[in-house]
């Protein structure tokens, strides 16, 4: 893997950690009132759309990043949709 | 501008823009104390190296996405460090 791959990834940790504690306090509380439904819609489009250009620029960062972040998304979105 | 890049201009402005409510709202409400300080500060990290990862790739979609919402992140950390 070259540098530049490695630095992506490394960036691509850092920004789908900062979500992690918030799709685990939304798992433990079943509670998602006070995240934005539109908000979150809004940006799982954008992060699915950051896939789609990750895999036709073939860039492994982007891919590797927005697909997790994007299961994440979906977590959070199913628990709201499940419990408000 | 190539349909490509036209691509992730559109994936950026879904994923940046779902930023603003919450800006808006910390900028209104001067009040920042349910966001988490040590989120902030590694997704901001995260940006950083993502704008880092865009200038090597020279890559407009990732550059313009991440300059704005690092703008975005740095005014809510200034907003939390000035109100708490």
């Amino acid at each position: 893997m070259d540098a530049v791959t490695a630095l992506g990834l490394i960036a691509g940790s850092l920004t789908t950690l900062s979500f992690a504690p918030q799709v685990i306090r939304a798992w433990r509380t079943r509670s998602t009132a006070d995240l934005s439904l539109a908000m979150l819609v809004v940006f799982l489009a954008g992060i699915l759309l950051w896939l789609v250009y990750g895999v036709v620029r073939e860039d492994l960062a982007i891919i590797a990043a927005n697909a997790i972040t994007a299961v994440l998304i979906g977590l959070l979105l199913t628990i709201k949709k499940k419990h408000g």
